[in-house]
């Protein structure tokens, strides 16, 4: 029996309008995840997440693994009592992490050894150990540890990248046989679209509760993703939710939630927010702009977030130049509202079929340069 | 006609339980107003603020004035709406962080001359400019423009430096006519008994909205420090409210409201915080020790604040060792809850007639070693 039952409740094109029912809570898809690495959406305070809405949220095991360790939290009973938050967790299995931040790494068909950021010492992560952890954080959803295929790659490099994945897949489920809460693959080929259908087919042939789009997000060009979903989504079963792992800007949530995308999660609202950049449906705020500094007006007018509803782009300003704590508080309050109100407004379009008209007046209010748009 | 009334509801010795009648609000004293130096409390939000039960707050003249200039104030009508805080507001005058903070300071009768810490810029500041600042600021309680006497002084030091600051309180006073905000002088004069009681005098044949006594907790014992207010304090007419400047812990409270004061402010509670350093009623717990690594209890049990209730001295200890800005937020939270409760046990403890068991009660509670002491 899975731990996870998906309902779709309009489709409108290739995309869907859906429930994520899980144990802690329920999932209104296209839902977009923000993201808790080190067990804290950076800034927020959980209370602060669900008064923005977000039903769900992702953590990362490789982090919570380095620290605070899996003792720590297996000492609350899990992630949710460790960090304060009740409703759903997604966590990353740590492939992705092993591959952008760890150094001296070696990979063997059983896993990765490499130096752990945190202090420097030895350690080794495989499917097996990937698991274990998350069993401890007892995550609501969680990934199998994959190979993150580095981009560009040839075709042999994808094809061998992508088989070792297919193969730690398998341990992974294996190793996460009994345990209460869902798993999903991750379909991995690199921009090889015949490999990203016969990882597709492999997953889908063990059998997971989702199944995640990987190995995206890391340098290639909208199109190329574009094209990686248009081969992949199809493959994979109707019934079950699916996530775009990583991605990314509003345009490219719309440009997957056309392709069939249920879910995502990225840290460019966080992120960004504690950079002083802002999102808008016309373009980015840049805070430390000049031009801000008497500025009366909220980030957005019409925003509805508690930062626009109480305060200035002057005052913002002010916060930015000041290095102050609450300069990301209130940024990071407006940018992750601005995410969950897109998908809030994404999942109404698609409930009443206007999906296309809605993405192409998200795209068509865009008017800031290039390196600004939102 | 004063823009303040202060109501005397009950007495305990010289100890006083109060209520502040602003334009925009009332203070319960005795009170704690958290500091929003840079017109944001370091880590809060003006809701999460309000939750805490926090009346009024202390914005800094000094800092306002140098980033972002009055004139982005002037912009938004005051203070009150560029910080989007709509309770009451006390601003220090800048005198003392003219002593504290500036360099090349060269000090004239007419006021104070020295290079800005933002830029380096060469500024002045005499009493008129300071109220002229605080008319813009519009805050609900100015303080006069001072100079804060050095500690440790000579008595002709001080003699000199508190006959300036009476000069300038005088200036100050008749710059701020017409204002419709509250005036507070400041006492000066050491830890010169005889200095400190002709001060008062002068202020209070001058006539102001409040007193405050300036120029204490600059490093003097705290036994010299009781025994200004003793000197002090009977000096002042009983129905004004009486502000000891920049004090202190908790058990300095206790001492000055034992002596009639009824406000307070501190960056204790606050700077503490986001050092990892915790107030408890035994003591400080400091978040960075390796005993708390996998506490699983709250930072003070029983504590009713948002962080005692839903987080573990671990996940603190996690967040403060992974630079976290969350750990900030939630030992801030802490800290001003603690100071707050304070106030409000202080005031019932005034109001049943047993200040003097309560604070016996709070001194005998503190185990922890001197440099603990919370």
């Amino acid at each position: 029996m899975s731990a996870i039952r998906f309902e779709l409740l309009a489709r409108d094109g290739r995309a869907r309008r859906g429930r994520l029912h899980l144990p802690r809570g329920t999932v209104e898809t296209p839902a977009f995840m923000p993201v808790g690495t080190c067990a804290t959406v950076k800034a927020l305070t959980p209370a602060q997440l669900g008064e923005l809405g977000a039903e769900i949220v992702l953590a990362n095991t490789f982090h919570l693994w380095l620290r605070p360790g899996p003792d720590v939290i297996a000492d609350h009973g899990g992630l949710h009592r460790f960090m304060g938050w009740t409703r759903p967790i997604l966590t990353d299995s740590g492939g992705f992490q092993v591959f952008s931040l760890a150094k001296l790494r070696r990979i063997t068909p059983e896993g990765v050894h490499f130096a752990s950021p945190v202090d420097g010492a030895r350690v080794f992560l495989s499917p097996e150990k990937a698991m274990e952890i998350q069993r401890v954080l007892d995550s609501d959803i969680a990934m199998v540890f994959d190979e993150c295929t580095p981009y560009p790659a040839s075709e042999a490099e994808a094809a061998r990248s992508m088989r070792l994945s297919m193969d730690w897949a398998e341990r992974s489920k294996r190793a996460f046989e009994g345990s209460p809460n869902a798993l999903f693959g991750i379909v991995q080929g690199g921009v090889h679209l015949a490999l990203r259908r016969e990882s597709a087919r492999i997953l889908c042939a063990m059998g997971f509760d989702g199944y995640a789009v990987g190995g995206l997000a890391v340098g290639e060009p909208a199109s190329e993703r574009n094209a990686v979903l248009d081969a992949t989504v199809p493959e994979l079963p109707d019934d079950r939710p699916r996530y775009l792992m990583g991605v990314g800007r509003p345009v490219d949530i719309l440009d997957a939630v056309e392709r069939g995308i249920d879910l995502f999660d990225c840290v460019l609202p966080t992120r960004n927010a504690r950079n002083g950049h802002f999102f808008t449906r016309s373009g980015v705020v840049r805070i430390r702009n000049a031009r801000y500094l008497r500025d009366l007006r909220p980030i957005e007018e019409g925003c509805g977030c508690y930062t626009c509803r109480h305060f200035s782009r002057a005052y913002l300003s002010h916060l930015h130049r000041s290095g102050e704590i609450l300069g990301a508080v209130l940024g990071t309050l407006h940018n992750v509202h601005h995410y969950l109100e897109l998908m809030r407004e994404i999942r109404a379009a698609i409930a009443e079929g206007r999906l296309g008209e809605y993405a192409a007046g998200r795209r068509g209010a865009l008017n800031a340069p290039a390196d600004e748009l939102a």
